[in-house]
């Protein structure tokens, strides 16, 4: 049976449904920002967010969205970062297992608030196969659902409640910013503003060392990403079957950026805003950076995704 | 002539002069707090205001409080950090010239932002005497007004508007909590908040190492700090004339708190709440960390008073 497409009445009801969980991140601006680049900016903190991520609204979605028969078995995923922290409280909240199988190299900072949030951990080696194949075997031990981490029309539907947000507070904005790693906060963004606002342009902003997304709609299928190597940990992820078409038909482009600036992005975010944002985060504000495309006069919206950093390792 | 003691009138009439130039800053909640200290943590975020601190709101009062003739002969300041960087950003506003005196050791952060608003700067020798010395005499030759960063009843009602908005916002907060270094944000602060709450209980947070205003309390006048050493660099300064006496009167207490709890509070509200903070405003956070009043159970607001930091040369 073929489910219909996502629609905005989804990204409406994930709202309602978050509503008491998730923070309504502020929309902040910076003169900083403004002179620099000669536009409107406004900032979505989501590295306000709980969990210190947007990643939090998609999982709290997905997990409030079960029937009390799934939710009871539990939720799962295989995740080295925010989704896996997102989805630990959310289950929590809900008062549900949770599992998250992570590799064993993650950040000690982000299994600790993992454990944190009560989930049970299940460590395994650093591979794709590794993790799907633990995953498997706990689902089949426990019988819990799998909640993927972006191809899932839950948490897409989640994700778009950032731009939701952005766009009833600043309708009339130009441009909005997303990081693209795996897509689902591209497409429900995109997916969001484009039912919305007749005039926002969507553009997702990629680490030019892990741009499966620019190539794949550059080729008009999915090219997975093949050993990519960036800052932007959060964005290391290929498309998904759910969320490429989304991005294809409704982001306008995918605009790539070196190391370098993303690096130089953050750490003027970190100046001059007050705000945390980890790498991820800071490669939206690199687009503005490496200026590729004209946004002069603009009102653009950029989403700082997160804010989950080891202070102890800084990149500069 | 005796000028009238400063009133409420004062702080609305602030707020007023302010609206247009500063941030209404977010006061924000933090899920790790509240479980931690059980109780009802808000964030009032001054590191998000204009130049990164609270000071930007009692420069600007100041600023825009003189007349036409005054304020043509620009103001004039010796500071080594934010109030600085608040006057020129204030004086530049209103398009006159501001004249600021900095000790040559100053961080090379703040002497860029200050350069930045193009403010005039004069560096001297690292002393007070030096600093006053060199202040006056630029008095002298071009006529400009003095804004003293504390001891000045519009920038004391400036920053009272910081603690308005609290309560505005929350108008049953239990405690304010704010650090005090020369008492412009403490003694603005409880002038507001006791006017216009019956409930709220405001208290004083300073470093152990920097406790001139606890021991001016304790003793019943002002005891000037002798050569104080604290990471809290904006709490130097010993309390004024002006604020004493609003401190005597209206603060429920001054609470010391230790270098090591300083650091430990600054670097765990980077991590959980992901806002950048400067030492002096960890001092604030400290005081629940150090637990030496009874807060379970209250609902208990923090003025985050900046967010000016070296970045390369943090404390962990």
């Amino acid at each position: 049976m073929l489910q219909q497409p996502l629609q905005i009445a989804d990204v409406y009801a994930a709202a309602e449904r978050i509503r008491n969980y998730a923070h309504r991140t502020p929309l902040l601006t910076c003169a900083s920002l403004n002179e620099r680049f000669a536009a409107s900016v406004f900032l979505k903190c989501e590295n306000l967010q709980k969990v210190g991520a947007f990643k939090f609204r998609g999982a709290c979605n997905a997990v409030f969205g079960l029937s009390d028969e799934d939710a009871a078995r539990g939720v799962i995923a295989h995740s080295s970062g925010n989704h896996a922290q997102a989805l630990a409280l959310a289950a929590k909240l809900r008062g549900i297992p949770a599992y998250v199988v992570m590799p064993s190299n993650a950040p000690e900072v982000k299994k600790a608030a993992v454990a944190g949030y009560g989930a049970q951990i299940t460590f395994c080696e650093p591979t794709l196969e590794a993790r799907e194949a633990t995953q498997q075997k706990i689902i089949e031990q426990v019988g819990a659902v799998e909640i993927h981490p972006y191809d899932n029309r839950a948490v897409i539907a989640g994700q778009g409640t950032a731009a939701l947000e952005m766009l009833q507070d600043v309708p009339d904005l130009d441009v909005i910013i997303a990081p693209v790693g795996g897509g689902g906060l591209l497409s429900g963004t995109a997916l969001c503003a484009q039912e919305i606002s007749q005039r926002v342009r969507v553009i997702g902003a990629e680490p030019v060392n892990a741009d499966d997304a620019f190539r794949s709609l550059a080729a008009g299928q999915i090219i997975p990403s093949h050993q990519p190597k960036t800052i932007a940990d959060g964005l290391l992820t290929s498309l998904g079957s759910l969320t490429f078409p989304i991005i294809q038909k409704r982001v306008e482009q995918i605009v790539t950026v070196e190391e370098e600036t993303i690096v130089e992005s953050m750490r003027f975010v970190w100046e001059r805003t007050k705000l945390v944002i980890e790498p991820s985060a800071a490669v939206a504000i690199a687009v503005l950076w490496e200026s590729k495309i004209q946004f002069r006069g603009l009102k653009i919206g950029i989403i700082l995704s997160g804010g989950n950093v080891d202070l102890k390792r800084l990149p500069w």
